[in-house]
């Protein structure tokens, strides 16, 4: 049998559909970055019969178990006595995780249950795995030849320390981790994925590393992953072939991993000392967020007017009666007299504006849902942009591609006078 | 053998991590509505060995196996023909698809190429489960006496549309649909869990409905769920049940099941006929964001200032430069007079305001991270709350709790008003 691992996710709330497994994604994605195979993943519910199931098919076929959930205080919380009992064994008293688990109680001023005293019985044999942010402890098993068992609450957070303090240095040690998936995600937006497909198509071909775009909320991004002994080895696989795709994206393509049109702009205005102010109408607060998401964006980003009732864009921004009367809210003329008014009055060196119709109601047949206005004006020059983005997928998408395309503006003005980029 | 589903998720990129799985969690849901059990979920690559053990032991225990997944054009979809290949039936192709998908393509002003084709090859014997907003269709099987066999693409937008329109009136034909699971969830602000699991702690123990506690993001919930052969039977089960609770609660409880503490706040606006403006620091437009995801916010919701830089408090919202400089931005009497700035400035009813330090930078010993001052104005009083949400959750979390917690303070104002949050 091939070494390979299987996630096993305990919870009767995982099958009634009440919350949705980030786990599995979470531990299938650290696996692939550790090179460990993975084939197979289960969902049983909170009952012993069941587990004992998804263990005797875990265990023809795979060598590392992977439990998440079932470790809590509650009677429905099953998965360590299972396994106990499936491996023939029975289950003992730690005393140190009782009096763990005690002291964690009294400092939050309350005192253990013999429900919690429950989450102390572990597997003979088994050995603690230390679960610094909760009570429940999981286990690092064993039970027989070429099997080995790891368990975890089913807390998002509190799994997620225990893998990365005990679970990747365990599996490390027993030689689990053999190679490592480095991955680059360049991103693109203002281009669609099967244009972005074309230009690049003969690097899907590629082994190691691998090439794959992927695409959703009006972004675009091409993965490159790369299998080696280390990141040094896998990087230097990678940096070629990212080299060559960020130049075949051009100016489609505005950063790497985890940023966002937001993260690019603010990196551009930033190294430029430059400043924006925004005024938003449909998107009523939501790019401002956007851009105060990162921490630091004080630095350039001084703040705004959300204009979503007229009233606010005449008083406030200085929008002319008239313009609106006679073009509409939704107007190239309305967009660029709020981008102009929001920069005069805050002083900044740009001013962004957004408005347009996000539906569900309020469009016309000449003024559909889905059409939105960008302004953008510096102190010698506004331009407005117009854009069709369609109601078919809801008011909260047209609201986010607002945002993200009002960004992609602002980001290629600041590439037209020469502002580098850097990411 | 008990009459059961299970749920055989198909592809490569679940188990590399790449995305979460949110098919399995909405299929789930929908069995558990339709009563229909539902005991294990599969996750498996694209591989067509290990793809028939997925099918051999769910056979093997259930008698329903819902595929996701493996339906597209590229080789690597291979669900269809490992399915045939494991009831030993051959593909036949079907005409009506290849020109369904021909014309398809034509609306794009495409050509359909031999890869598509290929989706037209369904397993002999089974019904074509059409799919209306793409190009794969799925399967309606019964390949033996005892099992049946549902298919759907993995794009979650197809795969719902299918499931609403042709899997749901074939599992009711087909007398699965044995009784309804209604839910009804009563949302809680301004609660701990654990305190409101004291208050109604009796509750719980009962068996239908049952009662359960949920709690994230710094709301609680509480969830009624009744089985029964009709909603309005369920109805009849839930609704003493729920009228306890939301006695239990009183003005903790602010809605129902898809209520947002901003839906709530925009409820008691429109019926009293008030109206509101927001002055956001910290939150930089996540405020005005909430408050403008819903359709028709407009009738209440003006705008307002995104504050970020204290020039704009100054400039825009009038505050004191004296108590900006000697209390400090994040202070009491700033959110006072950006509350009462921007209700000024506007002309609404009420003005709401909040200035805070969201981290993960900017803590002080005094001024720690998390520390959040909301600011309520209306034309005869203002008033202001002082919040420490720490900072160990992050930049958003702050974020996200300080927007909420501003509305839930406005709403309960709003009821000590005599204004009636009819939900």
């Amino acid at each position: 049998m091939v070494q390979s691992a299987e996630i096993i996710c305990v919870g009767t709330e995982l099958l009634l559909g009440d919350i949705l497994n980030s786990n599995a994604q979470y531990l299938a994605e650290q696996l692939a970055q550790l090179g460990i195979a993975h084939y197979y993943q289960t969902v049983v519910g909170d009952n012993p019969e069941r587990i004992k199931q998804a263990i005797a098919i875990a265990v023809s076929r795979s060598n590392l178990l992977i439990f998440t959930g079932g470790l809590g205080p509650t009677p429905d919380d099953l998965t360590h006595s299972t396994i106990a009992d499936y491996f023939g064994v029975p289950l003992v008293e730690h005393p140190e995780i009782v009096a763990d688990i005690t002291e964690k109680f009294a400092q939050r001023g309350r005192v253990m249950t013999d429900n919690n005293r429950k989450q102390a019985l572990l597997p003979e044999g088994a050995e603690v795995l230390t679960n610094r942010a909760g009570s429940a402890p999981g286990i690092i098993w064993q039970p027989q030849t070429g099997v080995t068992i790891l368990t975890f609450p089913g807390v998002p957070a509190e799994m997620k320390l225990m893998w990365q303090e005990v679970a990747v240095p365990y599996l490390t040690q027993q030689g689990w981790v053999t190679c490592t998936l480095f991955r680059r995600t360049l991103k693109f937006w203002g281009i669609s994925e099967s244009a972005l497909a074309e230009k690049v198509n003969s690097y899907f071909d590629l082994q190691n590393p691998t090439v794959a775009p992927y695409a959703n909320h009006g972004e675009v991004k091409l993965r490159i992953a790369a299998l080696a002994n280390s990141e040094a080895e896998a990087l230097k696989l990678i940096q070629p072939i990212e080299q060559e795709l960020r130049e075949l994206g051009g100016a489609d393509c505005y950063g790497i991993d985890h940023d966002t049109p937001a993260i690019a702009v603010g990196r551009m205005l930033q190294s430029a000392q430059m400043t924006l102010a925004v005024a938003e109408s449909c998107t009523g607060g939501g790019l401002g967020a956007m851009l105060t998401s990162t921490p630091g964006s004080s630095a350039y980003f001084w703040g705004g007017v959300i204009s979503y009732d007229n009233s606010v864009k005449v008083n406030l921004l200085g929008v002319n009666p008239d313009d609106l009367a006679q073009q509409g809210a939704v107007s190239a003329i309305v967009a660029e007299q709020m981008a102009i008014g929001v920069r005069d009055r805050l002083g900044t060196t740009w001013g962004l504006s957004i408005t347009g119709i996000a539906g569900p109601d309020g469009g016309t047949e000449t003024k559909p849902v889905g059409l939105v206005y960008i302004g953008l004006a510096s102190a010698t020059r506004v331009e407005s942009f117009e854009h069709r983005f369609g109601g078919q997928r809801g008011r909260e998408w047209v609201r986010r591609l607002s945002a993200n395309t009002a960004l992609d503006h602002l980001r290629r003005r600041l590439l037209n006078e020469g502002i580098i980029n850097y990411y």
